[in-house]
């Protein structure tokens, strides 16, 4: 809770990025703010790991601290923005000062809330503080308040989406413009949609899940999950895959997943094969979209940009409003003893149709030692085309099959790892059903 | 602001399709509400026509009052639902009354909202009770809460979308099953999509304006337009104009817009023509979208149910749990002293592409007739579809324009009235840009 005093001071920890376009962001909408809320907020300090880099935004370098945990023991601050983004560390250490000496907290990270999430709304609600943390999904989308809020009376059994705009940046370019995964990284790099140095986190899939795991606590009340989950990123993704794709009807989505079936947890981030006549399948570019399914509501769809300083900063001003404003006090919606940790789902019995890609010598009877193969497993195909490379004397065999689970194909595939005629282990693409 | 007793009482006023699932609904989640807030809620009293009638679900008649003002003055009632649905008479008495009694109020009832939402929001500020109506735009959708929480320090300068779903089914199922206004209008009365007595205030586009004021005045901080404005409903496109938008790539919407232009504010219902290849073209059915321009998130958009007891008593309940958490007191989301009533635009400016179809006699001059007279107007031609039809020696003519005002488009189009070889005035749907 906020006091109830009308002077409200902030202090913001990192200055990247979105550091710096907040702090701009926030003296630019003072009054807006003072307006919608009573309350008059000013930015008492900052610290950042280097006070002389250029920023694209000015910032008061007599409010600069050079250690940020330093402002958390001298000054009187209400707020404190941590926008650093370890899951561990630095950052972990000032949100749970800052939460123990009953300063309110705002971060758009979410490495740290999928770890600590638990953790720190614990503390948060001992200490009688608010914990947000809206930017750390769907950068602009105002996804967890909707759930929060919005939503707060449905019964969400599902939600899904695009939760990464870096991959589907990609993904998007490499269709468009027909050129190789690698090309178009660097195109995403250059543009600053990728991280230049480090792009691992969004390409394997690891920030999309961070989202899902989220996303699962608000929508269905529980705890964040532990569990091993199905994470697959984009990285094998070739140009190839994309093109027969798209002469199927389909696009290639990471879509990341969360849904209750039978009473159980299911998470999962992977490529899907999704329609093209689907609004999902249309999501393209840096665009994030979240669908949820719940009773009595339907479904709910809510698209916006991902990522970027300013969507980030509309949702990390949205969380200092509802503060402001003495809005929700539980960070997951409900007091955390009450939210539960449930069982996971069994990954092997995960269930679609799939895109399976075989690249083989052109010679007689692998066609049929692959569809022996699959009707052994009771695998259906849908569909077959086999395109031949005659002048290599290879041949692209691509099947789409009817549903099956994860331990099936498993098992059905192992065996192609040693076959002399499949050229390579088969590239599999699950579809979105 | 609710008391801090724990036993909240409520009242529903109206048991029609809408109250009598929300009344149903409240009693299902009571528990879950009870968590999220900490309060105990009780129906005490509801009211409706007629006691009797048969319901979906069982009401309890021991609560039930004849007079809906009985329950405002002799019980003590926190929370009231208002569910009757008129812009004036009794529903603007409940309304009033209850808020002069200290009662906070839920209503869907957009026309009531649209002609009085500026008095009744002073009332409820003074009364220092809230007054809550998510339900009125867009059903399932929470855009009114997006708007006032989620996206709230954004400066939005555009707001626009699908807003009626009886409108979107009738023109989706028009290009699907390929058959006339007037048999899917009936198919839509059957399946319950449009009222069975009178579906006039959805199909002449007045429900999806009422709309647009609403969300104006909360996107931009106003007070609620009175001025005239341009409103056309779906009632005059025929089945022509989908089948020859459809070969050109678009799909007829009706689309209401909201935005502010050189300071100005311009509101405005009308069918347009949108490109297939967009967002807003995809969506169909009775399924509801807002999109939202703002500065710095960039677009926004939510999509859902638009309709029906399911998702408007979603938003009913989002209402409530907003006040039972104590959240937001500005039914306009500020002051409304701070809300300002801001200049209209001049409707005659508004400038747009058009598709005009011409039915005329097929006989000489007639084509440059009608390019002359565009010439002259200075209305240029993007794109002339001619269409003969011999046997009845007549012609379909069917141009997209570049862009050009209202006011000239009116002045050019004046002489085909009285022309002979023109067979009706043309038929004018707006591109949407």
């Amino acid at each position: 809770m906020i006091k109830d005093n009308n002077n409200i001071n902030i202090a913001i920890i990192g200055l990247g990025q979105i550091g710096s376009f907040l702090y701009n962001e926030i003296n630019l909408r003072k009054k807006d703010i003072e307006l919608k809320t009573g309350k008059k907020i000013k930015i008492v300090a900052i610290s950042a790991k280097n006070k002389n880099k250029k920023r694209k935004f000015k910032i008061d370098k007599k409010i600069f601290y050079s250690n940020p945990l330093n402002i958390i023991k001298k000054k009187n601050i209400d707020i404190i923005f941590e926008s650093i983004g370890l899951s561990d560390g630095i950052s972990k250490k000032i949100v749970e000062s800052s939460l123990k000496n009953k300063i309110n907290v705002i971060t758009p990270n979410k490495a740290l809330i999928a770890k600590h999430g638990d953790y720190l709304s614990k503390l948060a609600e001992k200490n009688n503080v608010n914990l947000e943390f809206e930017a750390a999904v769907a950068g602009g989308i105002p996804i967890l308040r909707t759930i929060k809020e919005g939503l707060a009376t449905n019964k969400i059994k599902k939600v899904y989406g695009i939760l990464n705009g870096t991959t589907n940046y990609i993904l998007s370019e490499m269709e468009k413009s027909n050129e190789i995964f690698e090309n178009v990284l660097k195109k995403a790099q250059k543009l600053g949609y990728a991280e230049p140095g480090n792009p691992k986190l969004d390409l394997n899939g690891f920030d999309a899940f961070a989202k899902i795991r989220i996303l699962s606590a608000l929508s269905f009340n529980t705890k964040i999950s532990k569990s091993k989950c199905i994470m697959e990123g984009i990285q094998n993704i070739k140009l190839e895959d994309i093109k027969i794709a798209s002469q199927l009807g389909f696009r290639i989505k990471l879509l990341g997943i969360s849904e209750i079936i039978n009473g159980q947890l299911f998470e999962t981030v992977h490529p899907c094969l999704v329609s093209k006549k689907t609004y999902i399948g249309n999501v393209n570019g840096v665009m994030n979209a979240v669908i949820t399914e719940g009773r009595p509501v339907g479904e709910s769809v809510l698209q916006g940009e991902g990522a970027g300083p300013g969507p980030t900063s509309s949702s990390l001003l949205s969380d200092l409003l509802s503060i402001l404003r003495g809005n929700i006090k539980y960070p997951f919606g409900i007091p955390s003893n009450k939210r539960k940790l449930i069982k996971p789902f069994n990954n092997n019995y995960y269930s679609n149709s799939l895109y399976i890609r075989f690249e083989v010598k052109d010679v007689q009877g692998v066609l049929s030692l692959i569809t022996n193969r699959l009707a052994k497993y009771r695998i259906s195909v849908k569909r077959l085309i086999q395109t031949p490379d005659k002048k290599n004397k290879k041949a692209t065999i691509v099947i789409i099959t009817h549903k099956t689970t994860e331990i099936n194909v498993k098992n059905c595939l192992s065996i192609f790892k040693k076959n002399k005629n499949i050229l390579r282990f088969p590239t599999l693409i699950r579809l979105y059903n």
